[in-house]
């Protein structure tokens, strides 16, 4: 049983927790609770390790042989370290180790009449958290990240998620203007959602399918973004309220192209 | 100048950020900010303390007059006081407190052909003030709150809301299941949002209005307010997630019923 915070393994997973540079280099993200681990389990994803406590164990057997057999490596945790290196309120006991899903790759193939939301900047970690889970429940066919949104392997990000994270297509563009502008001219239909000389999204059909873009918290698409999109489209405002949350914006959006 | 923490209006201010408590018994919350605290000197709300610091003063010198002007009393804060007193990482140096709006009524009169959103049990303040902001953006005629919702007047739900809580008429209602029952006997069309034996929201026809029901983040609407329905309707999944965040759903399903 590991009970100190000096051991290799602990110290790796707290660094994990925390740093986003960490883990790109070892490209690794620790995923916590009962249900995410299973989630993971289930997606197939690589785990190379799966820390948990002796209550946890006892507490949900069936969910500790399923992610047990699919571990590379298991180990138990004191209960007062598992707490001192959860990154939750109340932690459930079970922690993993995951190795990152491929998804820095831009060589992903974007479907015609298919349904696709693509993100530029999005800073918030809750909101990404969320259009990813809303993504997946509306039946999403992939997401499209532009390389300075947060990272997708954040604890709160994979949390909010719902384990989404693991399931939905996710590609990271390195040229997320012209990676749009490429799919633009090879007759995808693009869709940048902006309240500025845009049509009522009401008016569209989206029969084609597309790539919704939604843009940062703050500043929304960057004016090279737009102009490299097919279309403009907005969402009529009526109340004072100037915008809307970007998660509700994309609640709204991806519900309209997919429903 | 106030430069210590053992000032009362202080202390006051204080207790008013942090206790719902207190904020029911003195009637008061506090908003932060520049455009929060203008949003509730435009709206009419009762300002029976402006706080500032005098830089905050000089960098909006237009949106400080407007706002002492509808203030009862106004008082210079140093900024080191200010900053230890404030709720946001980086306070921007206004600070107002507020009367609470007289939303506890529920004679407040519901219209036939009006759109509604009611929310029983919503638990998290960020759910609460995106739904709120979300609401007014696409145009609510008001919301109706349960009781054992979450304190509207949380500075994270003021925040949340971009405002909207000065400006979209709320309802308090203190018996839910019974307030949304008597709409439904007096012809209201109130509809229940739940995955269970419900209508496809795409197939309904909301030309009437009415008001759109929607549950706990955990566990939904309880099965006697779904009961005092007039219908059940639904969002349709396609994805392994079971659910949407609430925010989120609350976004789509206002959206269907007022666009």
């Amino acid at each position: 049983m590991i009970t100190s915070r000096d051991n290799e393994l602990i110290k790796e997973t707290v660094k994990l927790i925390s740093s986003a540079k960490f883990r790109r280099e070892k490209q690794k993200f620790v995923a916590e609770g009962v249900r995410l681990c299973r989630d993971g389990a289930e997606s197939g994803a690589e785990i190379t390790a799966f820390l948990f406590t002796q209550t946890a164990a006892e507490k949900y057997p069936q969910d500790f042989r399923l992610i047990s057999s699919k571990s590379e490596k298991i180990y138990e945790v004191s209960e007062k370290l598992f707490k001192q290196i959860s990154d939750t309120t109340s932690p459930q006991g079970f922690m993993c180790l995951f190795k990152t899903l491929d998804k820095q790759t831009t060589s992903y193939k974007i479907s015609n009449k298919k349904c696709y939301t693509a993100l530029e900047n999005i800073q918030d970690p809750s909101n990404l958290g969320t259009i990813l889970r809303t993504a997946e429940a509306l039946g999403t066919d992939g997401i499209i990240l532009s390389k300075d949104c947060c990272d997708i392997y954040m604890p709160k990000v994979v949390r909010g998620s719902m384990g989404a994270v693991f399931r939905v297509p996710v590609i990271i563009a390195g040229n997320f203007t012209e990676y749009i502008s490429q799919l633009t001219k090879s007759g995808i239909k693009t869709y940048a959602s902006t309240p500025h000389n845009a049509e009522n999204i009401n008016d569209i059909d989206f029969s084609d399918g597309g790539v919704m873009l939604i843009g940062n918290e703050g500043n929304g698409l960057k004016d090279e973004t737009i102009n490299a999109c097919f279309k403009r489209v907005k969402i009529l405002m009526k109340g004072r309220a100037e915008s809307l949350n970007a998660a509700a914006a994309a609640a709204i959006l991806m519900w309209c192209m997919q429903s």
